[in-house]
């Protein structure tokens, strides 16, 4: 299968008539489609439009609740918790975002944990809306459990990211990584390609090394045991305690903080239950924020331009990678899957609309 | 070389006596010993008494000024900036922490950035001094510069670790790691033992993957380029990228908020220059601080119980190991290396300190 190219500005104005023929207002339609497409901007096609088809399905099968209104069950002038009983992750993420970044402005932090929600996307969209306004942004989710912890078979942890972003010169500092050393959209890469996963990656049910990647995604899927490694891999030789470390700062400010369910839990009947956590600082809790940003974009401008190992060209400091994609596919347009379209005419079919007026005639 | 035990409360009162003698009030000569005894007592032995005759020979050559008071720079109801003016990590670790815990208490959070200090010990120490309040706690440092970012040949960041502390029963849960793949420490033992490094641990002067330990340390110690990996190793393939990316969130809390010394700039002069954050969350901003505990416990106890991979019997939870390792080393002893008191008699020779009378005859 091979891609299709779609301008930014088309694909955009299609997924918003799809979410709204879904059900959805158009402001709401309007955000799913902003977390959605900046993935695919990042050129990160997993979290991206390819999961049009995922979220069509989970509010048909209703574990996504379209109709949930999202209830504020504790708050201060630092904090919120927030029950989304089970509504969909990228808007409560927006509200819950919006809310921390009032905090900071007002009082200089702001903490919002959710629970009982659906997954939200990718973390750093939440963390760099915090940046857009001169804040410090944080935000990490939980997810159904692919991670073993060290020496365990049973996956208990959920991929986890946690995403940092912080205001810089000529590109923010923008960090989003899952605490598992690979992501399951890597896996199923593999799957999809037919190849042997790299050792190191992933777990078989007895908790020992295997690569065969579908073996390994049925068995998370039926929880039969194995998974994936966290950060670090199979043993503390290389710090997979500390990957499993990660995933469980995680868990504590998703999951713990909110008292929702922790990714062991998640996905069990039929309803999901992620849990997110948004927080945003205000660096003049510090200082003078403009001496901060260019005292931190000296360092970054340093790593960047330090020497380079044998035969690599370029460091990256986190955020760069993104921004130029970014750049490059708005000329070039979003590089869109085949089945991905296939999947879109499918739905595209039951609502009524008429696919080719948005997107153009195209090849798949 | 091998070890003696010494009893805990022995151990302490000897480290107390030589640095009361060395020019610490009693208050201050407590301070540090509890810190380096802490230590030992979780089963660190590099980050322990071990460190007795770094600290004299720094004070001695006049990187850390015994004489330095630190000053705060910068003070909100939730934050502060200090700077220490060269003086003892362990001293203002101390006070910055119980600034952080005290803001949590009255206002919920507290942060507090602390720039030109000296290493502080572990950081795990001061994390957990907010955990024994009923609060979350974090705590950071950078350090001299061993971490080459993804694609470099030079170190630039420190091994930056990163504490954070959550009450929970029957033991708080304590991650406190490194944000390389492994620490100095770790090399360093492989050097005494001349035996060559894991591979995945190290780089050599041309950023290539290396094994040598004493060329590494060398390398290190002149700036001649190679150190120590990331957690995650050399390539994005396992996530090094992700270990850089954590050694990053490091450095932006401790040397960025308080416009100190980067990594990369420490230990060029006669003075050190590291810079340390502390910081403080009191749970009840989310709820009742009795209940999210017990939610917490709960996950941590099914962590422990949940189905071990073939061959392994336990799956622990982080803090669990320092907890155990604390009560077999009061009953057992501390032990300490030889070389170790071979250093300590030559203080003590210079001060005029009975070492004998304080630790018994011990073969050294």
């Amino acid at each position: 299968m091979g891609y299709v190219k779609i301008q930014y500005e088309t694909l955009k104005t299609f997924s918003n008539v799809v979410f709204e023929k879904m059900g959805f207002n158009k402001n709401d339609a309007g955000i799913i489609t902003d977390v959605l497409l900046t993935s695919d901007m990042y050129g990160i096609e997993s979290h991206g439009v390819q999961r049009m088809v995922l979220y069509y399905k989970t509010i048909k099968n209703g574990r996504i609740h379209m109709d949930a209104k999202w209830e504020i069950v504790h708050e201060t002038p630092l904090s919120a918790v927030i029950d989304n009983h089970f509504g969909v992750g990228q808007l409560v993420g927006n509200f819950a975002m919006n809310m921390a970044i009032d905090k900071a402005k007002k009082s200089g932090i702001g903490i919002v944990s959710v629970r009982n929600s659906n997954h939200y996307g990718i973390a750093g969209y939440y963390a760099k809306m915090a940046c857009k306004e001169g804040l410090i942004g944080f935000s990490t989710t939980n997810s159904e459990a692919i991670m073993v912890p060290t020496y365990g078979r049973m996956a208990m942890l959920g991929s986890n990211p946690i995403a940092v972003a912080v205001p810089a010169e000529p590109y923010d500092f923008l960090f989003d990584a899952a605490t598992t050393v690979v992501t399951r959209g890597k896996v199923e890469v593999y799957n999809k390609k037919g190849e042997p996963l790299p050792d190191g990656w992933t777990l078989g049910a007895d908790g020992l090394p295997a690569t065969n990647a579908p073996d390994i995604l049925k068995n998370i899927n039926e929880k039969r045991g194995g998974g994936i490694l966290p950060l670090g891999g199979a043993t503390e030789q290389f710090g997979g305690h500390k990957g499993y470390g990660w995933g469980m700062v995680a868990e504590i400010f998703s999951s713990i903080l909110s008292m929702g369910l922790t990714s062991n839990h998640t996905h069990i009947g039929s309803t999901s239950g992620t849990c997110h956590c948004f927080a945003a600082i205000d660096p003049s809790l510090f200082g003078n924020p403009e001496e901060i940003k260019e005292h931190f974009s000296n360092f970054l401008k340093e790593l960047r331009e330090s020497p380079k190992a044998q035969g690599q060209t370029r460091i990256y400091t986190h955020g760069e990678k993104e921004v130029e994609a970014y750049n490059r596919i708005l000329k070039e347009g979003i590089p869109v899957n085949q089945n991905t379209l296939k999947e879109m005419k499918l739905i595209c079919d039951e609502y009524g609309i008429d696919m080719e007026k948005y997107l153009g005639k195209l090849e798949f």
